[in-house]
């Protein structure tokens, strides 16, 4: 069947209505339906396998890079932690029903806020197939309805992964519309996508800074922005210099591609010629670029040992670089410090390395980000070093959830209100 | 001065930049500067009623109804009202700095999410002048800036609020750029308003559903959307139907130009035809408009007894009538009932009345919307009347709040990640 707008509205719709029915779904229900999906995935593992190599071969005809090849790639192990992943799920405390706030009232009203799903989350993804698995679990143990929209590399893979989710919930009780899977690789049904605010309570977008922003500027309904992080780490005058050497080449190098990897390194005038040179070495050694302004380049100069080190330009600040290359600035204090993440962050992951306790409570309270740090990497932005046991995105926004993303992050909640023949003066 | 799109961006800008001072001010603080408020206000009494008279005679000339000059009116009382609510608003426990999560990790890192205050709110409101007022209190409260755009009717008392406000806070040691009252009745700057979502982080319209809805539309930062309630009220088979009569009528006559007000009611047609008659009656005396269904028009064709029942068009569902007509529909069964919830509601307000507790649960828990009510009148959706302290608005959203809006619903959280060096592998 070719997908249109009609039959993709007609899709969300039926999740919609069938997301009604899962919302009131008794946690075992919803357990039993993800165990379900993690033996139909091991059963079905030579019919993944073999999509995925059809999807594979036609990727190779079409030259994608390698990087991208790799990400698309299953194998028998990373079918066995797709299963897993429900299994995991399946074992989390069920987020809905849970009484936020209770409240008896002189009339004799009696108030309840609850805990409920969102009703469908539509999502937006790139390549890795794995996705299509993740978000759908998290949805159902989360009584949403889904409406999932993958790259086209993965079509097969993610046709065939869907199509077992659908048939598993259906043993287990749960209609199958709930999971809607959008099998076309059409583009112009991403921003029809975004259009159906009356279907569709919320957008997650995830895959690259240019998807995130597409999907911010077009759709109706709410969307989760993030994954753009231009993130910071101020080496205060009293920082231990040891500790902040190994924290920002941390951030910096240990996976230069993610979002909460660190893009500017800001010095404090006083221990600047002390620790520049350091990380300089440092990061010749693991081949980062270090872009510096020019009180910074005025000190390295000095050096003249060969270090990736060049002139900043105005743009090398407020640049998520996503590669092994680093902006450093000089600065005079921690009030300057902050005043540049202010300009030019994200508001995603700020941190701070400092022994000075007023100096890290005034940066943690200051600093307006979702995340912020004192004394650590960045890189632990994410929902699994958090604790929080799955993570659905790392969130920008300010209203509804910020950071890290688990399951009470994809819910809402409803007032229930239990009287006798109560009315209003 | 002549605001202009950007002077206007200036004063959110400065805003912006004071509200990073206020996120941090301590309680004591922020509830002197509200007393300070309360104070200022009755000492300025005569020249906020000067200002007041001068708008009125405006507005006499410009032919401006009745109803809105009433509503415009600032008298000793309503200017007394204005020193409380900022009085009510100090005495609250202050929403900023709560820890809603703590966990320390197996690495040591020590993980606090903690509310904080969400940044500059942009208000855009119609005549009532003590909204300058209690949106300013709530903003200073909860450590928000805030950017007023009062309308055009009260521009002049407005003016002499918003200033009064500005003096108070900063004898107070808040900064006076916390506050911004734009000082023009331009139209067009409404919609630049929307547009500055790099220093305006959530918009609040009170007004029309005409207001509601251009904003839900243009603003580029989030909205709350709310105001507008297509409420229903379904009489079950097992009703009492003495209760229902009275939770009927009061939702819809007690003050049927509010949003929470009753549009239609649903009936079983198991008792429809004891409880069609009664209605019809008491609604005849209240002078309500009875648009019914053919089913119900066949039950009380036999009734000619002059009420003022007329059979109901398509729009009359799904209508939010905000006057003294409601439309009646006789449905088979309760899950007729919250189809036509589905179809035709707005996710506001919505009541079931029944003795039957499985019937009622139902209801209570597959209704999606922000308020469900149980033998009680949807007039009760207020903050006042759940007990919240302070609204600032009813949310219609599913995301960020939902229903009545407090305090707490204009903030945020940030997480805190406390090291001691710690990287990440």
């Amino acid at each position: 069947m070719t997908i249109t707008s009609a039959t993709l509205h007609d899709q969300a719709k039926a999740a919609s209505t069938a997301s009604r029915r899962l919302a009131t779904a008794p946690a075992e229900v919803k357990n039993a339906a993800l165990i379900a999906i993690a033996e139909a995935i091991e059963s079905n593992r030579q019919s993944i396998l073999r999509a995925n190599e059809q999807d594979l071969e036609a990727a190779k005809c079409n030259d994608i890079p390698f990087k991208l090849l790799e990400r698309m790639t299953l194998n028998n192990s990373r079918v066995k932690d797709m299963a897993d992943a429900a299994r995991t799920i399946a074992a989390l405390d069920d987020p809905i029903g849970e009484v936020l706030d209770s409240r008896d009232r002189p009339n004799g009203l009696h108030i309840e806020k609850v805990r409920v799903p969102l009703g469908v989350i539509g999502v937006i993804y790139e390549s890795r197939p794995n996705v299509t698995i993740d978000i759908a679990i998290l949805c159902i143990k989360s009584g949403n309805g889904v409406v999932l929209r993958g790259g086209k590399e993965c079509i097969l893979t993610n046709t065939v992964l869907a199509g077992i989710v659908k048939e598993a919930i259906e043993s287990a009780g749960i209609p199958r519309d709930v999971v809607q899977f959008v099998e076309s690789t059409d583009r112009a049904l991403v921003k029809e996508m975004l259009e159906m605010d009356d279907v569709i309570d919320l957008m997650i977008p995830r895959g690259s800074a240019e998807l995130v922003n597409f999907v911010g500027e077009h759709a109706r309904m709410p969307a989760i922005t993030g994954g753009v992080g231009v993130c910071h780490t101020y080496v205060d005058a009293q920082a231990n210099l040891d500790d902040a050497l190994a924290i920002v080449v941390n951030a910096k190098v240990q996976r230069p591609t993610v979002c909460n990897a660190l893009d500017t390194v800001l010095i404090h005038q006083g221990v600047a010629r002390e620790f520049l040179p350091s990380l300089a070495a440092e990061f010749g050694i693991h081949e980062v670029e270090l872009r510096a302004d020019t009180r910074a380049m005025s000190v390295l100069d000095a050096l003249a040992d060969g270090t990736k080190v060049v002139p900043a330009q105005e743009d090398d600040f407020g640049t998520e670089f996503l590669a092994l290359i680093a902006s450093v600035k000089i600065v005079d204090s921690i009030g300057d410090a902050m005043d540049h993440i202010a300009e030019y962050g994200s508001k995603h992951s700020e941190a701070i390395i400092s022994e000075n306790a007023e100096a890290i409570e005034r940066f943690l309270n200051e600093v307006d980000a979702a995340v912020v740090f004192a004394n650590t990497s960045t890189y632990f932005n994410d929902g699994a070093q958090f604790g929080l046991g799955a993570e659905v995105a790392i969130s920008t926004n300010k209203l509804h959830a910020r950071g890290p993303m688990g399951l009470k992050e994809i819910t809402t909640y409803k007032w229930k209100v239990r009287g006798a023949g109560q009315i209003r003066q």
